[in-house]
């Protein structure tokens, strides 16, 4: 602590209670379990690199983060580290349109890089739903996805090179500018989706796309989750791949109307809200709409940009309606879309087992979903922990995954070794340490050490 | 050599000189630097385990082989090794139209992948130029590209999940069938493109994709290259992003005509062949001949697909006929796409240095540009080889990389610490021996030992 902070410019570190408690945690609902000893608010490379190299020396963990978004815990304090925060470390080195690429700094938001590229008729794609709020950091540490994932890619995606500095201070540059290359191994890969245990990625070479020419946007409800699931499999079989395909259960439809005072129920007890882009927008959702009607009790294309923007609002109002009911964890499993329909109905299930409130949201097009487990008071009730357990042996046992756009992080450690085994897993702890010998960085994360 | 040939059934291995010869060299030209001692040719996996674990127990290196269609020399024998040949491993293990995807053995032929995947209107979109020849363990060795990438990415793009038997022999499972998962690192891109440095894919879990529903193919002709890299900048500003756009310049026209009887070179000294596909095609193509037309001297819509296919013939008939006037050394550098038009002009001047011929063809859409040296005779002239570094030199300073999808392997190696840095290339060499402590993984290869 003295070495780091007669180091560090003033005005680039505290140990205020109140700046510590606000650093502790992030989104995931997960208490903090200690304060940190300090909190690093870097201004340059140069202050990742410091604050590496004395953490190196001394043992001391440090925990990154950016805004503090993660819905995993990946960024939470365990206790008396140094949490490093790159939000200050939040300009836009480079946007070159001729070559549709941004350089960034960490604690850029993500939805200002957007804005920028805008300006160029560009945009970057991937689409977190904390993207108004989540730094381009965060979204790289966790391999953010979101809604046009199944289109665009996640976050990696999109990534064509970092810097990164390691556990010893060392600055490594990975990747390229360009948008093939095959030269050594992909360590950018290695790095995305990390979750702060590798190395702190203190600029980006991100991949920019055209901004599409137009959209078209439907909206289908549907009697049961089963018929939305089928209608979004025909659009797969169609040959279809719309950029947007989000499917919302009868439980989040009605904690909309109950918090908006919608009536989106009484139409189905399952919503589709698929959007297609590009010069082919037009014809692509008249085939849509073709194959979504057989399944559906009604199909509505939306009329024009501003009645799209309202039914893209619905979709994000879920999560604010439900919460508005209580706490929520919220899980995010993914499994092969050909079992959406089965995984949302044995959620379903998983919830009246255990006497516990689950609305299941869906990224339809890419099999990934998100069930919103409801509870009162302070602490996860044990019959939740107990559901979302059956909810992750679900996902494994579909042939899926515990968290396709999330991350591990304090949440889900514990069912890592369940869904990588034994000998992945023992190879993940070993690349940890050869990157990370004196286990600075995020010690506990994606695994109990 | 006796424990091998012991333990394996017999018609698996072979000693016959004929049959190390074949197998001693890949495509790119380089000489074997000696003869394997043995070839394997896996049936099974455990013959793959069984291999590895007596090379590792004998510290015997393996050089691993599907087709040896690769332009590097990654599978090319230094002599006394073991050559392992995935080309048995040859099934489509599963092809799920459902889930858009295929779990395939290493030595399946990529085109034949293709062809299954197309009876249910899907496409392995990764379409290297050698795809009816190549296996997809080759593939996925060098992370291979191809003409669609620029709008369908790599070959690491579709790769959802690996099987990959360790240096030890031990099995390791990476990746899901899931289109996003973030569990854990993303051990499957470490491996793809590795060159065989690191394990031996014994299975992929490999993304399909629809079929587009329809194509567009323009055919341009230009004065310059210059006006050609225009034109196709243009195109990237104009937000259009085409599944294929490939550029020759007037030395590969020249080629053609000189060994086919067309007329191409009189039309204009660059060439770019563009083709649009999906529900938007048509009005794709339609935006792209109007952002062409003013930089070329003539732009053709193809009226048929039997026009188109004449025409994608053209492009694919370049290499064979520069191959007519004598041997060629293929080079693969990639450059930012703004950067395009600059490169091939100082790679035409770096060839009038050397006085040495060269003609460059160009994925336009990413930047990947393929200098190909003509020689006579059966060795590299020095010319040719002062050449090649130059180009990679200029690749470096512009920017780029010096391989863009046809990897390391022997050819490029000397030049790999140049492009990654010392601090990158030290991780690499640990990186390689986490995973192969003995080095018996294609030692050599990537840089020299």
């Amino acid at each position: 602590m003295a070495a780091l902070t007669a180091a560090l410019p003033g005005g680039r570190w505290s140990t205020e209670p109140s700046v510590l408690a606000a650093h502790a945690t992030d989104r995931s609902g997960l208490p903090a379990q200690g304060a940190p000893a300090v909190v690093v608010f870097a201004e340059e490379v140069d202050d990742v690199r410091l604050v590496l190299r004395l953490a190196h020396a001394h043992r001391t963990p440090v925990v990154v983060r950016g805004a503090g978004t993660g819905l995993a815990g990946a960024a939470t304090a365990t206790g008396g580290e140094i949490v490093l925060s790159t939000a200050r470390l939040n300009r836009i080195l480079e946007l070159s349109a001729p070559d549709q690429l941004a350089v960034v700094q960490p604690g850029v938001i993500t939805a200002e890089l957007d804005s920028a590229a805008a300006e160029h008729g560009l945009r970057y794609a991937p689409d977190p739903a904390s993207v108004a709020i989540s730094t381009i950091g965060g979204n790289i540490a966790t391999n953010a996805g979101g809604l046009r994932c199944a289109k665009y890619g996640v976050t990696r995606d999109s990534v064509l090179g970092l810097d990164v500095v390691l556990a010893d201070g060392s600055l490594l540059r990975t990747g390229r500018r360009t948008v093939k290359g095959v030269a050594g191994y992909d360590l950018t890969g290695l790095f995305v989706g990390s979750e702060g245990t590798l190395g702190v990625v203190v600029a980006a070479t991100l991949r920019l796309r055209p901004v599409p020419r137009s959209t078209a946007t439907l909206s289908a409800h549907f009697a049961t989750v089963a018929d939305a699931a089928a209608a979004s499999s025909a659009l797969t079989a169609a040959g279809l791949q719309p950029a947007v395909a989000e499917l919302l259960d009868g439980a989040n439809l009605e904690a909309i109307d109950a918090a908006q005072g919608t009536a989106l129920r009484e139409r189905g007890a399952a919503w589709l809200l698929v959007q297609t882009d590009g010069t082919g927008a037009e014809a692509e959702a008249a085939l849509a709409e073709d194959v979504l009607t057989p399944f559906a009790r009604s199909v509505r294309r939306a009329s024009d940009v501003a009645e799209a923007e309202r039914l893209l609002e619905v979709r994000r109002l879920a999560l604010p309606s439900l919460e508005r009911r209580g706490r929520v964890l919220i899980e995010d499993i993914a499994v092969p879309r050909s079992l959406l329909a089965e995984a949302v109905d044995e959620i379903a299930a998983i919830g009246r087992r255990h006497d516990v409130r689950v609305a299941t949201m869906a990224h339809a097009g890419d099999g990934n979903l998100h069930p919103i487990f409801g509870y009162d008071g302070p602490e996860v009730p044990d019959a939740v922990t107990r559901a979302a357990d059956e909810v992750f042996r679900l996902a494994l046992r579909l042939g899926g995954t515990l968290t396709g756009e999330h991350g591990v992080g304090l949440l889900k450690r514990q069912w890592l070794g369940d869904e990588l085994g034994e000998e992945s897993l023992a190879l993940h702890r070993r690349l940890r340490t050869l990157f990370d010998p004196g286990g600075v960085l995020n010690p506990g994360k994606l695994w109990s050490d």
